[in-house]
């Protein structure tokens, strides 16, 4: 793994420079380290610029001389998490090196804000490495849910999955290579034969195959990121990727994570009516799904987020 | 090919209102007409705002008192292209809706300044529709550039290309529907058997398969898109989309379009050095590569440019 | 004013073309028409594009064949809106022309997702319109909110106020006229004396100042504005252009707009902490704010939103 | 001054951490250091991310095996720069502190892909400074170019204009100090008199007052900025903060900096009329301004470029 990891080797990664930059020492600790995701993927922290006192800082200049010591930092950021006052957070910035199945990299660059290199298939031979789903993680389709999964399948049912979708991936990188019929010094294995150009030959390939990317983002866009890739609504795939970085987050920003949890991962947006049914059931009001005036499914939600026991639903 | 065109069929196809916006005679002509693109790919224009006098309106806003009368419309709007004046050109906008394979859309989605709806692989089942590149477009790997084609391939090779792409698209495809095993209205096709979730059963597909989208972007930004997209360097595929795109622009905003192919286009732009060497060989110097100084390509560029000859290139 | 609302006439104003697009009658009625905000500043819509179905029509891009007659408009609408499915929003767009003072024009450009092309007053002279708030505008400094107003001054005091920023105006703006001592044709008013460049001239102008611009966005990122700058907390002077466009909204959108109502302007998000607090209330716990672990102004809102009473606050 | 430049002391700014992130020896020893610009501005690089390495490493991401020691990185670099491949520079960032006159903001607020929190006039009170040009400076309006200025005033007329300058910018400064009626610790000065609100007091300073704030941006983002607030055409004052930013880029990233001057700054881009005349010259036909077809503007500036001597014009 290490060709792929250094794909310019770079002094940095094992020498120690002196800054007078900023420096967190929970991230220098796992700098470079790449984490494990899914069956080939993995993630790790490049470089990274401010910390929780950089959020803090530039929101001070914000508020000028009218902040003098009023509030502690933890109790700042905390305001401004709960107030969406989000241009402080953007002054932190994150670089990462992913490694991600292709279909899962087409979700991911749907965050337009943010700066993206990706390995050129173009310009380079892809490696032969698919992502193939373990067995817990194949599951029927929802019923429910039209993008979502259910029960995982039988054993033998997910053997027979996993078989396909190898054997696909597998026959399609064979025929990828014969194609390509270059050797690593782009020089014809079979000098009798074509060789088909890069940009052409990849476009049979199975979307399970992996590609890479340095991926740079400031905070507060990290943060929008995770509220719906870490979601349970999120794919498995995706969501993997994003569990990790919020352990990340949290190494880098403590404070900010904090926040973040309680006002908004953790956190529910009730609607006018129902902020109004609340009101009312404090009151003592006995509410059902019927008498509530909301569809079907923003009852549940509303049942689920508070509790509600005994309803008619 | 109406279903597909007609996600959501609006009464707008059909009818003619009135409006006192900005109408374009030669846009409404073709408006909602899916123009092929590749095999099964098409682009047509669903909704435009603005025109070449939008642009012109939103200069003289900048401008204000300043430029009575002082310049016809199309002289103002090559000096806007000519000074990077961009602005103006983001006060027109149009919306398409295009299906295309998805390593094409891989390419394009790069393009972050634009507002995009694709369809979901997750929530709904792909057509059996893939890219298959006609023969004289099965081009060898170039050896001089590493992300280009060079000369097409013997008519049996690119047969043999072509089978290898269709049997192993078609058969990711037969999988794909085997693990779905559903019918039309989602039910199973074969009650005893499972029904893979459609988010995962999706990724075994072959990268030539088509997607589609609507896709929504201001003048300034697509005129961006086509400098890179319709360029010589661009991949074939993608090309296809650009070269059809500029013939809309020009039908749109033809005073822009010829602005643009002036001024950006069809110019090029000389970097420090070699503009010496220009001054230089006007006033008569002979200046070979050798003496340039310029690197080779940097030389066979400029040589190309000017028709330079007799060079010892 | 004739004259700043047409800074290039164009016939479409006055005149009716036919269109295959879709069109929105009660945007039509209104097109071009200037609303007055404030004492000198306008806004009226100069082109749009899309509608309610055109947001629907997105959405069912997305979905595919998934959503055959599933559901209606209205209640799809409310899901996306809902859910946060932002993407179908952005693919409607309009182009405003508004005229406004300069310190509202620094707060309103904060807002980045959007086109602007500003009259420059490096190029023309600005006009003599500056803002001056009614007496009922003029308020005190709040002592809880370091950014906002308290209670109306009274009628001689916001009288002074008034002559001071009028008085300060208006001398500003005769020294700019005597420093640029041009008429209209631009030619020296007094050919023996110098006339300053209008870049310097403009930058000892007050920031009550009018300017004007033409302004594009798409309806999501405008929703987003209007969350921000139609809240209670946005300064009076802004949100008195934003309250104006939540009406243009309804006109255009009225489906979106209903449900931006419910589901984002009239919702409340509870945090972590707060929904825990109330399901124990639900369930008949008695809760203070000192037993609530709530900040002091946390267990307020939470007061405020849900009408508890008799609490120790 | 110290008081300004530090909104929040932090540590950091006179402590030494080690890191094993990429450091940049010419960038730390003048981080937090404020470089003068105009009478009371300044600028200083408060964080940065990355280096030339950084642009380099992020090329061999994309590139992958392709590239294996087949360039070295000044090669790299300026083969990146030469064909607009701009996500490489992305992946560097770099974070300002910057005081400037509003007027300078307001052109610098558009461009819109950075990140900035500017202190806040409703929240706190602007201190007492004034951009007032120095003589030399104080031009009369250029014929030519509407948006330009041309020679100096003599000597008292620059005189008039500073006291013209300075007496509004105090003026109204005295007007918001006694509205304000507010000391150090936001009590009312004259306990008898109300005290406007700040967001209110505000309204009337002149635009020549001074602002501050944090500016974070990527490398390729800043040097678009430094594209055209560096140019000649670029107002004087934005100008002035430009051209030290062009010294500390040099300084951060010099192989990108020498890249950028010969491919960008020291550039010219000819159209595809002006490629033809020039390919016409120099095969030794006699071209004038006459016979060339270009306008007036466009002739001019390629007799400029290639000192074309002799011409008609």
């Amino acid at each position: 793994m290490t060709d792929q990891l250094n794909p310019s080797p770079r002094p940095a990664e094992d020498d120690v420079s002196k800054t007078r930059r900023t420096t967190v020492r929970a991230i220098e600790d796992i700098l470079y380290h790449p984490f494990p995701v899914l069956d080939h993927g993995f993630l790790r922290v490049i470089d990274y610029m401010g910390d929780d006192g950089a959020v803090v800082q530039a929101a001070r200049v914000s508020y000028g001389k009218g902040t003098k010591a009023s509030r502690d930092d933890r109790a700042l950021i905390r305001y401004l998490m709960r107030h969406w006052h989000t241009t402080p957070f953007e002054m932190c910035e994150i670089k990462l090196h992913v490694k991600l199945p292709i279909f899962v990299a087409r979700q991911w660059v749907r965050h337009r804000t943010a700066n993206i290199n990706e390995y050129s298939a173009r310009y380079s031979v892809l490696d032969k490495e698919f992502y193939i789903p373990t067995a817990e993680n194949i599951a029927s389709q929802s019923k429910t849910n039209k993008q979502g999964r259910e029960t995982p399948l039988a054993a033998d049912e997910a053997q027979e999955v996993m078989r396909l979708l190898r054997g696909d991936a597998e026959r399609n990188y064979e025929h990828y290579l014969w194609m390509l019929n270059e050797d690593d010094d782009a020089k014809r294995i079979d000098p009798d034969r074509f060789a088909l150009a890069r940009e052409l030959a990849r476009v049979g390939l199975s979307m399970n195959t992996y590609t890479q990317w340095f991926w740079k983002i400031d905070l507060h866009n990290l943060l929008h990121f995770l509220r719906l890739r870490a979601d349970a609504h999120a794919q498995y795939e995706i969501r993997a990727y994003a569990e990790l970085l919020l352990g990340l987050v949290e190494r880098w920003v403590p404070m900010t994570y904090e926040a973040f949890t309680e006002y908004q991962m953790k956190a529910v947006t009730l609607s006018a009516t129902a902020i109004d049914l609340v009101r009312r059931m404090l009151l003592g009001e006995q509410i059902t799904f019927a008498s509530s005036g909301l569809s079907r499914r923003e009852w549940d939600e509303l049942a689920q987020t508070f509790h509600l026991t005994g309803s008619d639903g």
